[in-house]
């Protein structure tokens, strides 16, 4: 069977303001071009990290683009719970079955989109495994284009954009946390590659104070809140300024809104 | 003088399809929110990569949304190019005054758009240098949405896209390549790390070749030609299909179109 007569996986982006209050919201149109609400709006079988916050997207983008049937007619699907992680190998081989299990539709022609919570999926965030297992079937897969929070904060940054790495979590130990902050500085420095990751709101204070505390007086620390949003927000300043400049990040990170990292050169 | 008062520096992504023929073109409306689209016509003072290119965005921009003058009447400026890298210190402070007198206007509460010839400013292109020097001025610097093609590909590769490196160009000179490329898959292998990088078009098959040849069998080698166009195309797959499969790769990079690879587990 050729991919042309198989259904194809499109990789849906969803607005960044996941969590966010009726009127702290975007309007979706705003946020995402209407190539991809368009190509959304005719997708039945839906793969999804939460299906609530999908069926929420789905209705924002109902507004703007008929939907090809109704919600209860749709087929939404959360991943499970093991493809939450890339994983290793290992785990993605004995999940296998049950990826292509969600994937079979598309054997007969049917598209199916992946969305996640917020921003790209696959892209800090679960739907990798899923990915994989399409290829693995000869599906065409289908990146759509919408908000991708950690290169919006990476742009804004003014750190380097040709040559940069996105490690997700730090360690949440404090003294552990500042030896890998201290081991990526060291890269940063030495290769120029500049250095992304994020923390679970209720820890960015911490992080925060840690690495203003923890970096190089020269080095540049970026940090971007509640991308997207009209209450954007991106500080970037050498790390001895931040340290004079206290109060800005006193005021950054006072809301729960989340919040992207970078340090570099 | 609050930021408030001040100008901002708008990031502004261009469509994907620089260099293509009209008729290969997106709709930009497709490509990009109108959210972005809107902002960027209020725009009268421009820095960018490329004046030309950036007047061709206007021009399809003008027929969704009206411009706030003519292009005539707009002040489109590239950026010297010394801010073409995103270079060391001392390059970035030798060229300070420059790009400070380029943001002057904002100083008198007036926006400045930046824009480069495909996708995202300051990401894997130009403008970084010119971004933090808006931050020096202590402007506020608005990232827009639009299409990012490196993430677009890490998506669409089924890749660990929780951990991953943008890598830009390899070496040229292909026994310098070979190392490089296998330094990049040791890391991969023994940090989960996806490595991602980019290739002028004509080389590109060439890359490709010394990748299947050089990696080890097991590792997941993708590859995306021509993102957000409708000629689209991403094949992910182990090097040891690659292998095999030679037509695959022998199909895919026939076209002048960019390419974006990436490797890992």
């Amino acid at each position: 069977m050729s991919s042309a007569a198989k259904g194809k996986l499109y990789l849906v982006p969803a607005p960044l303001d996941f969590g966010c209050t009726d009127d702290q919201q975007t309007l979706i149109t705003d946020a995402i071009p209407s190539g991809t609400l368009q190509a959304a709006s005719q997708i039945k079988h839906w793969i999804c990290e939460n299906a609530k916050s999908t069926r929420a997207v789905l209705k924002r983008i109902a507004e703007h683009h008929p939907l090809i049937c109704t919600l209860q007619d749709m087929t939404i699907t959360e991943l499970p719970r093991e493809a939450h992680k890339h994983g290793d190998h290992k785990a993605a081989q004995d999940n296998n079955a049950a990826l292509r299990a969600l994937l079979d539709v598309a054997l007969q022609g049917i598209d199916i989109g992946l969305m996640s919570e917020a921003g790209m999926p696959a892209i800090a965030d679960p739907g990798s495994s899923i990915v994989r297992a399409a290829h693995a079937l000869g599906l065409d897969v289908v990146p759509l284009v919408g908000p991708i929070s950690l290169l919006l904060a990476l742009a804004a940054s003014g750190l380097n954009g040709q040559n940069f790495a996105f490690n997700g979590y730090l360690p949440q130990e404090s003294a552990a946390r500042k030896i890998r902050i201290q081991q990526l500085e060291k890269l940063a420095l030495t290769s120029g590659q500049t250095q992304i990751f994020i923390e679970t709101p209720y820890r960015n204070a911490a992080l925060l104070a840690d690495m203003i505390a923890t970096l190089q007086p020269i080095s540049r620390l970026a940090c971007s809140v509640g991308l997207n949003l009209p209450s954007a927000k991106t500080v970037s300043l050498l790390v001895k300024d931040w340290r004079i400049q206290k109060e800005v990040a006193d005021s950054l990170l006072t809301s729960k809104l989340p919040a992207i990292f970078s340090f570099g050169v």
